[in-house]
């Protein structure tokens, strides 16, 4: 099968052996995947990456020994695989078991190849409604209502999503059902653009300290602010936004440390949540009810020979999805 | 009246008039007064400081011009007085109000003085059998109870306290009545003491690597973590002792801002909860109830007129807690 792969800052596309099947795998044939800001990181050496990445996708199953149930059937996968046996796995959550393996990113090949191979117990069916494009918005999705999850979000507290990429994006058009008040802001006309097509109030400022400025101006200190701005500053920004005894709910990593005033998170109690994958039942059911129309997020979508293009317009800066189409036999 | 002046990094004794009483205020003979940390750092410039600090103590009621009721009573007082005018003070927490005085810190003169004047909305009755140096404690007591009140602790988890200065003694011997896993951790073998003669149960080491590698090997990673070190690496040693979906709850105030592997904590998911000062009924409740043994925390008593000695003593390297004593005409 065809594959790429990441290894020492270059990208290739190589033929490799179809993969085998651990027990209670299922094999994929994958149909479309998305390349996400983890994978320019991992293209820049992050982790010390080398193999085939890859974690957004849609396929169809074409190998199922222990689960013929899924065969045929079109799907999309969670992306932590638990050990099974340790405290994480059998007493809270098994997506941060230390010896989880994680698709496309550690010890598990991604699905940037023809096939790939997955456990049955990861794997999601998509909605006959549900376009592919579509369904490859599930995992980032699921990370955009995964704040909901970890705090309660009530209708009479007021929710800023800082930062318009993505992620920003995803978080303020999945979360205003939780939260009637909620307020997008970010520095790009355009992005803000497709969440105010989905009724999200968004405000826009150029620079950081003149955006917190005007915001304060106009709603004051926030109850809650979600830190979707994928840069450093971006915590000390939702700091000086957020009301003491407030929330902060970190869904950037920024992968340098940064120096945080942590007197001030003392003194004013507040509280940061660092956030990163969701539900996919949840993600699911908002792409099948179409709750959040994640098209508009689309920048472009490349056939899979042309992976290295693809690749290049998603490291532009600015840049949205972009899809990755394998062709099917 | 005699009071203490801090000024330039100076410490004198010298006299004022009686602090006059605005509406809806008390005035107290202070009895007993205790020397914190924050205090020392006031002393050192914290805030540019300059004025009478003091704020642990308990007082008798000499004036109540509109609380009759309070006359005559032993009486201490929460530290951080609202405005009562805005969104704080009227819809969640005047303890944060922006526009807030704080007793002995910011805007209120402070109880290292004969007299202070109070808002009478701040005072709580000391119960009869508190004796003086006891109730001084009830704001650090209070303090060290809030974890309690901002995380639901609950009875399955494991809990682990960082730090055997005063305010982490002070939290263990508080919160293992929600916790009965609760560890302390520390380096001084006298300070763990005072702990352990209180049924807490506690290790000890020497680095805090080595501390850190102990902990781990003996009880794996902890499911909340309350940091009370007072050292900027505090929060780094946390980190590395809290499980994944796991919380720490931080009680230092290090006020240089350190670097934070702000990543980990969105990765692990992990929730850091600032927290600081606390609920006075519950913490007279607890020592009323003697649900804490406070008195083995005290260092030293010393008359005030012997204030810059008492402050001395306090300053020293791995002092508990120093008093001071007011004559009562």
């Amino acid at each position: 099968m065809q594959v790429v792969i990441f290894e020492h800052g270059a990208v290739h596309r190589t033929t490799r052996p179809l993969p085998s099947l651990n027990a209670g795998e299922v094999l994929v044939q994958v149909r479309m995947a998305g390349i996400c800001n983890t994978d320019l990181e991992l293209f820049k050496g992050y982790m010390n990456f080398s193999g085939i990445p890859g974690h957004e996708f849609v396929g169809r199953v074409v190998e199922a020994p222990n689960n013929p149930e899924l065969l045929g059937k079109r799907v999309t996968a969670e992306i932590n695989f638990g050990c099974g046996r340790c405290p994480a796995c059998l007493k809270y959550d098994a997506r941060h078991c230390p010896n989880r393996t994680t698709l496309g990113i550690a010890g598990k090949d991604g699905v940037f190849a023809e096939y790939a191979s997955l456990p049955a117990s990861a794997v999601h069916l998509v909605a006959e409604g549900v376009s592919d494009p579509e369904a490859v918005f599930t995992e980032p999705l699921a990370a955009a209502l995964e704040p909901g999850q970890q705090v309660h979000l009530t209708a009479d507290q007021s929710l800023l999503v800082l930062g318009d990429g993505k992620l920003g994006i995803l978080c303020a058009c999945a979360l205003r059902y939780l939260s009637p008040n909620l307020i997008l802001a970010g520095r790009h006309p355009r992005k803000l653009a497709i969440a105010a097509g989905q009724n999200v109030a968004t405000r826009q400022g150029d620079t950081s300290q003149g955006m917190v400025d005007a915001l304060l101006r106009e709603f004051g200190r926030f109850d809650v602010v979600v830190e979707a701005t994928g840069r450093p500053g971006g915590l000390a920004c939702a700091l000086d936004l957020v009301r003491p005894e407030g929330t902060v709910v970190l869904k950037s990593t920024t992968f340098d440390p940064a120096p945080v005033d942590m007197a001030r998170v003392v003194v004013d109690e507040i509280s940061l949540i660092g956030s990163r994958c969701g539900n996919f039942n949840l993600a699911g059911a908002y792409l099948r009810d179409r709750l959040v129309n994640v098209l508009p997020l689309v920048e472009a979508t490349y056939p899979f020979e042309a992976f290295p293009e693809a690749l290049a317009a998603a490291s532009r800066s600015g840049a949205m999805k972009v899809l990755v189409e394998f062709p099917q036999a």
